[in-house]
């Protein structure tokens, strides 16, 4: 497998009032994603990436770890410290911002 | 895991010279995807969706199908039928377009 993790972050505009993650907060997550990892010298066994609507519009800020499949929403630039130590790192997924499909 | 199979397609553009997949050709993989699974009925459990750069520049048009992280280069719209039937449906990845990682 290219990468041993592969987070893609939703950064999708949908017109108001329907709810959506946003391209401005699904940017600030990419961000912080890459310049964690790129911190921690992982950026290239790990990705972290913007992608299109992962159709769970109404828990966004959202995104989704391969290649175990788990989503996370709602989630806020101080989320990722901890989802890049417990879950990219140490395969822990983050309970409290998973979401349960 | 939300969906069966989760198909990510670059639909990112660089300036020229720079090798890309673009969004032009990205996007006419995303839509003959969701044409070909909705079509079968497969769009809830299977799902195709746009992305960012997969740092797959030089072998694009490019995809990669999660959860098994296989990637594919070089994809045309023709090719978008075999990779449904053959790897989305039946589980047997598409060797000729097969990007090795």
């Amino acid at each position: 497998m290219k990468y041993k993790k592969h987070v893609f972050i939703c950064t999708n505009d949908k017109p108001a009032p329907k709810k959506c993650c946003s391209s401005e907060k699904g940017m600030e997550l990419v961000n912080a994603f890459k310049e964690s990892l790129a911190e921690k010298g992982l950026n290239r066994e790990i990705r972290a990436q913007k992608t299109g609507c992962l159709d769970t519009c109404a828990f966004g800020p959202a995104l989704v770890v391969y290649p175990e499949g788990v989503f996370y929403g709602k989630v806020t630039p101080d989320d990722v410290e901890e989802i890049v130590e417990k879950h990219l790192i140490n395969d822990e997924p983050v309970e409290r911002l998973k979401l349960d499909f």
